[in-house]
């Protein structure tokens, strides 16, 4: 162990100790050895063996536990093949959790290890930060596979203890710019990770891509975007000779949709998704700067059940109808876009034609579109399922092992 | 500096030094603490300030000098926004190169840098790699923006010294699996990075993507994909009305293909893509164990000179239109596609309908679409152009920037 304080200079040592011994000097590492150090160190650890990372994984919904099975299919592949080593050292749901060395080792599919091991206890966030904290491990990542507010709350924190988050909860993102900053600055300023890869697109790679395009000096001239698996499959299917209704209603009964569609059709999810973009662009940006285009009638707004709301969807279909005719005639289709340009962020029903990227969008895919200044004449598309617990797990996972760059 | 060696438990250091005192003492620092270390000093440095890179850059052609650009324009905004300070130590094309301390800040567009710096030196490899190490600075990478085989023969030794290497050259990757082996495995065994997404389509997420879904523990199922600009903008222009030869005129004359365009239509350039993003998969494979269909007639291969190869295309115009008229017949267009399943590569020249992600293809566009066991039912599709300077340079730059996870 080294003790000592950070200098004017760089670290200065006061004191070795080691076991029981302990040495008493006076130096200073200057700050322009410290990279070397760093390196030598690096190189001496990666020579020594296998890299190690500890997760602690909150939320044990849909995608928690499909990482956990993802992890546990694949950490043989990673030590084997790519020296990393995968450690779940911590798993909670809402009610209960767990501190246990290796809990992946004892994970296997189908089984419920909060209830069957005997170490659980009872789940409270503030507690699950701390014991996190006393644990101190190297490789530490905090891994959110909720969609809780109050999770999000301890992210400052957590990113001030040095241990990177990695999560597809989009609500550090999508909350006030003050927060916003808040969570992003902690992490700069304390040379850790934290990454939301899957709030856009879950596994598609989106928010790299942008990222990428920003850091090397790109001009981002215009997004352009369908975000919502729910909607393209709405917009996708919805052609003449069907009613609005049957698709909405299609697309609650294969699972597409929240328990209210309404939920999706009113384009907040879309919106918290471009607005994420938008500040990824650099863009200082609230929720309420973005346009939102309402697609329902105010009948089917007010209608008090999903029952009474799809009624009122039958009763006003003479008004999709009539939207429908009116792009076809035009030999245009109907696609729900959100997009930004001019820093102005907005989410609109558009009639496109097939000279335009989205016409041929099929099943229920995501696409997004970058124009920018090297991409101005053609844009850089990216395209595919933008939601589904396996490919969202797969993008949480793909970041927890890429962290640091880990991996080539 | 710390004096010692890497011994069975960890770091053995004997002995400390701060300037002409030293300190002479006995400790391990045990493996288990090496990463903690790592932390500790990870997190000092950054909160003593800015990360730096060390570029040596080899090859200025059209993308090292725009890399050189891209550089200057971005260098204050990566360094008041992100704490990156960018150093280009290094520059060198075939006949000169030049260290000193910071080219990048007497770059100004326009200006021939070796021509006009009284440090140049003749240019030798080995010469050039013997002064980057000797120089040994931290967060040192090697970029090689030159098509060379010469150069690449020395990655194996600059990745054994712990610098890392971005490049556009596909040579290294598109070798034998033996050259390929011993270049992946010295970056792996001394903790650096061997990094060169734009090997495939530019600037475009694909060999990143790739990684990514092999890494979380996907299994490629099949890879498809349109890899070179030119033969796609010469099979998406070609359409009944038109004569295949003025087609590839018109893309020669928009300096799209190489001086003989026989370079572009014989399929290697495309064979070499295919066998990166294959052996990125895991797979074993050798250039020519990748099946390629060749599109030319006997008479277009034999004709010696790129004139008369454009007189033996004129009078095969029969043959390019009839195959042309029985797409068409069956609804469908001409494509030019590299494909990969059950392990075997394959290029070949396919009809596709209109419900094939390909159909639509239009431009000069590159399109990669990937089917996993994670996405099966539907694709993860990337798009745009995959070729020209800005997008190669821009992707060169990205990765020299990410590096070890630099950046978010």
């Amino acid at each position: 162990k080294m003790f000592g304080a950070l200098g004017k200079n760089g670290i200065n040592v006061v004191a070795i100790a080691q076991g029981s011994s302990e040495y008493n000097l006076s130096v200073v590492i200057e700050k322009s050895h410290i990279a070397k150090a760093l390196n030598s160190l690096h190189e001496a650890f990666f020579l020594s063996g296998t890299k190690a990372l500890n997760i602690f994984l909150v939320g044990l919904g849909l995608i928690g536990s499909t990482l956990l099975k993802q992890m546990k299919k694949t950490a043989k592949f990673l030590e084997e093949n790519r020296s990393l080593r995968i450690y779940v050292t911590a798993i909670a749901d809402t009610k209960e959790m767990l501190f246990e060395d290796d809990i992946l080792m004892n994970a296997t599919e189908g089984k419920d290890l909060l209830k069957q091991s005997k170490s659980t206890e009872k789940m409270d966030m503030a507690t699950f930060v701390e014991k996190m904290k006393g644990l101190d491990y190297a490789g530490s990542v905090f891994v959110d596979c909720t969609s809780s507010k109050e999770v999000v709350k301890h992210y400052p924190q957590i990113l001030k203890s040095a241990i990177s988050i990695v999560t597809p909860n989009k609500l550090a993102n999508s909350g006030t710019m003050k927060e916003y900053k808040e969570v992003q600055k902690a992490a700069h300023n304390h040379g850790v990770k934290f990454l939301y890869e899957t709030n856009v697109g879950a596994g598609l790679p989106v928010i790299g891509a942008l990222k990428d395009l920003v850091n090397s000096g790109d001009d981002i001239l215009k997004i352009e975007a369908i975000l919502s698996g729910t909607l393209s499959f709405i917009f996708n299917h919805f052609k003449s000779g069907v009613r609005f209704v049957d698709i909405v209603k299609q697309a609650k009964e294969k699972g597409f949709t929240e328990p209210d569609p309404r939920d999706d059709l009113s384009g907040m999810d879309v919106a918290r998704k471009i607005l994420i973009l938008a500040r990824e662009t650099g863009l200082s940006i609230e929720l309420e700067d973005i346009e939102i285009e309402q697609i329902l009638p105010k009948s089917c707004e007010k209608a008090k059940s999903v029952e009474d709301f799809f009624k009122a969807l039958e009763d006003e279909n003479a008004y999709f109808d009539s939207m429908l005719k009116n792009a076809e005639s035009q030999g245009k289709v109907l696609r729900f876009i959100a997009s930004l340009e001019n820093g102005k962020a907005k989410i609109s029903l558009q009639s496109v034609d097939n000279q335009h990227p989205f016409y041929s969008l099929s099943g229920s895919d995501n696409i997004i579109s970058f124009t920018t200044e090297r991409y101005k004449e053609r844009p850089l598309v990216v395209k595919g399922p933008g939601a589904g617990a396996e490919v969202t797990a797969a993008g949480v996972f793909a970041e927890i092992i890429g962290i640091n760059g880990n991996l080539g």
